[in-house]
């Protein structure tokens, strides 16, 4: 039995309890954005109906534990909208004052411009960048899809919630929801309901400037159920939703015909109304329209029916959480794999069966991720993940599982097609969702088509994995389109991002453990495509060293007379370097400057003694490196597009040699 | 007439000829990859015969003179492919040798991995990365529309050709060439004919895997014509083809049934075929199987055929040539406006009206940005551009032209909808057509979506403009998703992009002449949301000592005992911590860092002479600034994502304000 068809307790709301939330929607989105001077007042007031609605009888949800695992999860990807959103959690019982809401837009509020997750109760996902919110919310489908196949009892499946979205014209027009909803169809996940606001306008002015396509059409070609509401028939909507949580095939996409700022007599249906405050004087009019007397207005009629709903909806999560306490006392394998997909990794990782390489070795650090990642599929059931389309080259296949598809919602390896931002913003949904552990894959240079995604990963902390093969020139031949140059750079940039680059097989692994047992951070794992030699570790304690971002794999005599520092695949040219230069290098492997560069001061010295000549070796652009150095030439690195040749003669050509080393080593 | 109306003169090829080409293609395409032991052989050998049919009857174009300006253009998007373009441009009697071809994929050669604009002859665009290559053709497609309508003799327009473009599944699966076909159908296209090579076959496997939409529906919903051909039959695809030409409403797509690798025995319709050398087995085998006896063969009937084929194009050229000849020599209106658009922007630059302002206004540089737009949209006819929905916050109207549309092909103001991504690819596929000067505009954040299409840009060195406004934390309440920190780091990391940050009005108007005076790289002019005081320029010579990327704006004494230096907004914040501190400071504007450190060592030591302190003030991470201090603390900068606030409480939020730094100062 799905808990969605439980009768609701409350019944369905009337359309005068309805139309007394719009009305405080209308009035609370009016009034803070006016008094932050500063706001989109255009989407609440268009859609304050469906936004009653949903609050009302639609979702799933428990104000009291906006953590209720599950939950139906909205997500308004029109995330400018946000006082949409901030209104009907206050209203419905949120943890979210009215002191809050008369704080929009402020420093410190827990109503930032846009949603931000982690900040406000019951906003699922940070949105605000079009498009992200809708492919963030196909991960959370994926996720329920998933979790709904693998866990039930004798009433049915104990995960079985909704994701609704709420989406506007802009959403649509960006070619991240374009591969997401494409996916989303292939999938066929019917739980994905997806509100459409066809308002006509943009900020520009009416859609008709540059957005003409049938977009019910093409999501039909999709694969997707289509219907259409009036945004102001409470009847319409209500039709609508109950038809798109009957289909079991296909996601639907309902087009919701509506005004934007509705309500406002002079600006309604204008692009005016988009993303400015009213203006004092049509504020009062809109006030007057709607027949509000006063600001910031919360009709008794929304505040009493939210009370009793409340309370429902709180009895509504004991019930489930009853009936999961039930199952789970059964104490059978699935209920085993419930609490292992509840465990941390770090635990998991007890009983890995790491795969080990010898020094010597010539290993790719990408097949040595393959092999960790076959050595930790069955320990890690909650790990999921794939690539857009580069799973033979990224080796992110995970033997001993099987794809994920409309027909085995039971597989753990996900094919996402040659769509690598809805990817990364899949990846993020996941996250979100919980409690998967997912990654992702692609070639390094194809992060530039996944930075709107990864950097909300970053802003959100979630500890997504992103594994990135052929991390350098030395790919060769695909070329300077291939190559990345400046995206090590780049990645480093994003606040609270990690980058890994491994340098053999042996730290492939410690990188993948570094990343697996981080828990809010996103992490890149940086990775050759090219062969490399797995080097001998001097540090007994390497393996912790190496958590410290940077650690010694040479030292012929101490005090150095020099420090070459290098990441991954120049770590081993270093070496190579230092063998013809006799003693007296010292030679670092930096796995991540960011963990290093925030350790302490002691450490950091312990490396770098002051006084000590430093060369930079790495295959990329300087950014970030320069303060390791004292003079330009010390930095051995790439400042213009490598080149379509094997990979040593990319390298030779770009002047990134262990000779090249040695001649500035001696210089 | 449309030319391509004319007789071919050569008259439709013979299925023989045809086949003799096809089977040349098929052979140079296995042999230049086994040779490379690396390439793509399954798109070559799979659509020979189409290849065979556009270089043969369906192309007008001049091996003679790659450049000739109204040739149609062919856009390989599929740019793993690119073995059946150097064939083809080979046998059609391209500047590109066979020796050129026996050395694909080697150092230095004309024959790169995937296509790189610039190296080889008839090569229109460097693709690669999926998506770009179509996203950048329907820029070709809109320039070809603009021109069209501007110029005609008697005859009709002299501005009239086909824009081809073949695309694989993984094209047609990027949100890329979502964005930009659903505005290609917007904008009706119909010279823009697109092959999509139908092979179910990605790199995981069958398409079915992540790839089950209906692309022809999904087409024909964006406002396409949909056609479908059997790669097989000359007949069936030659019909298709003159189908899609007689269209004149729409673009069309041309859906091509076909088998990867076709022609191998044991690999033909499998993923084995699609990124690696057949092996010398197999391509033994498929030789056999064609009835191969030679390596590199090249049929004579191809070679005698394109003989012909050859000094027929040439004439055609030499025919358009001497029309156009006759049309400039009336000499009226038009013909000067064709000659205008044909000059060097920095000579047209001579007339321009610009604007002033004086020291003491309070400007947004996005607003000064907007003041240049309306000066220079006269004088400068073949300045085009646009917005991704953000014209009246990016400041990006050009008042006294009119909107590009469907109906209005004489528009220079493009509506890109949004859809950043496929706007700067777009904006590619213009700067590579010529004549006309692009320019597109977006938040700075959203550059994060559009850097696929960005980096191409600095790898072809195109002379485009991105104009990124809102460019830091103090665009306030939008809060963290919309507030850059990363991106200028980031962007300056990129080979060849220039980003130049001005500082007060007068510098955006310098920035601006500085962007369309650069004719070989594509620049960035970062711009602040806020207004920003116009500050005095002591240097009587500022405008020249800008070019050389940073000068001084505030000395106080000689030698100065700190120096401060400064980008955009925060050089007000500079100078008025510099009122306080009293005497001593220096005060660095640094438009453009990249320009600034090309500099000769003579300049780069007067602005900053060795030993003198230097503190770093920028509202982004610090890559790239490191060596410009001695100690960490004098960088003033940020590590750490804004807030939703008014911009100067994120400000004083973020620690960046003129106490502050003065603070530092003292310390």
């Amino acid at each position: 039995m799905n808990n969605h068809a439980e009768p609701h307790g409350t019944a369905v709301a009337t359309d005068e309890t309805l139309a007394a939330i719009a009305l405080s929607v209308r009035s609370l989105a009016i009034d803070a954005v006016e008094s932050a001077q500063s706001g989109h007042p255009g989407l609440p007031l268009g859609l304050a109906e469906l936004g009653a609605l949903l609050f009302a009888e639609v979702l799933s949800y428990n104000p009291s534990n906006p953590q209720w695992f599950n939950r139906d999860r909205l997500v308004l990807s029109a995330g400018h909208g946000s006082m949409l959103l901030y209104a009907l959690l206050h209203l419905s019982g949120y943890d979210l004052s009215l002191a809050q809401l008369k704080q929009f837009r402020q420093l410190h509020s827990q109503t930032p411009g846009h949603p931000e997750y982690g900040l406000t109760p019951g906003v699922e996902t940070t949105t605000g960048p079009l498009g992200q919110g809708l492919a963030t919310a196909v991960g959370m489908a994926l996720s329920e899809a998933h979790l709904n196949a693998l866990f039930h009892d004798e009433q049915g499946a104990l995960i079985d919630h909704f994701i609704y979205v709420i989406t506007s014209d802009g959403d649509l027009m960006e070619g991240l929801s374009a591969e997401a909803s494409s996916l989303a169809g292939h999938l066929r996940f019917h739980k994905l309901i997806v509100f459409y606001d066809d308002n006509h306008i943009s900020i520009e002015g009416d859609t008709n400037l540059a957005f003409s396509e049938n977009v019910e059409q093409r999501y039909s070609a999709y694969g997707w159920q289509t219907l259409s509401a009036d945004a102001y028939s409470i009847n319409s909507l209500r039709q609508a939703v109950q038809q798109a949580q009957s289909e079991k095939q296909r996601p639907s996409l309902i087009r919701v015909r509506s005004v934007i700022g509705y309500g406002s007599p002079n600006k309604a249906g204008s692009a005016s109304v988009h993303g400015s405050p009213l203006g004092s004087e049509e504020a009062q009019a809109t006030r007057q329209a709607l027949g509000l007397t006063e600001q910031f207005f919360i009709h008794p009629q929304a505040t009493s029916f939210f009370e009793k709903r409340r309370r429902h909806l709180q009895g509504r999560e004991q019930q489930w959480n009853r009936r999961l306490k039930a199952w789970l006392s059964l104490d059978g394998q699935d209920q085993q794999q419930w609490r292992r997909y509840h465990d941390s990794p770090t635990l998991l990782l007890e009983h890995v069966n790491w795969p080990t390489f010898r020094a010597g070795e010539q290993v790719a650090t990408r097949k040595a991720s393959g092999a960790l990642l076959k050595a930790i599929t069955e320990p890690l059931p909650q790990l999921i993940g794939g690539s857009a389309d580069l799973a033979p080259s990224n080796n992110t296949a995970m033997p001993g599982s099987s794809d994920f598809s409309a027909a085995n919602r039971h597989g753990r390896v996900l094919h996402f097609g040659v769509r690598e931002h809805a990817m990364a913003a899949i990846t993020n949904g996941i996250a979100l969702h919980g409690p998967l552990l997912p990654f992702c894959a692609t070639f390094l240079v194809f992060s530039d088509y996944m930075r709107g995604a990864m950097r909300l990963a970053a802003l959100m902390k979630l500890p997504v994995i992103y594994v990135l093969s052929h991390d350098s020139i030395y790919l060769g031949e695909d070329g300077p389109t291939h190559q990345p140059i400046e995206h090590l750079a780049a990645l480093r940039a994003i606040p609270g991002m990690r980058l890994l680059r491994p340098a053999d097989a042996q730290e492939t692994i410690e990188a993948w453990r570094m990343a697996l047992e981080e828990r809010s951070q996103p992490t890149i794992i940086a990775l050759s495509r090219q062969g490399l030699p797995v080097f001998n570790k001097p540090e007994r304690n390497w393996r912790s060293a190496i958590r410290r971002g940077a650690y010694i794999v040479l030292e012929s005599t101490s005090p150095p007379e020099c420090i070459v520092v290098a990441t991954g695949s120049e770590v081993s040219l270093a070496l190579e370097a230092a063998r013809q230069y006799g003693a007296g290098l010292r030679v670092i492997s930096m796995i991540s400057r960011e963990i290093f560069e925030m350790q302490d001061e002691e450490y950091r010295r312990s490396l770098f003694p002051s006084g000590t000549r430093v060369v930079v070796v790495e295959a990329a652009t300087r950014h970030g490196w320069e303060h390791y150095v004292s003079r330009p030439s010390d930095l051995l690195i790439l400042s213009d597009f490598g080149a379509s040749a094997p990979g040593k003669e990319v390298a030779t050509h770009c002047g990134l040699t262990p000779q090249e080393l040695l001649e500035r080593l001696k210089s």
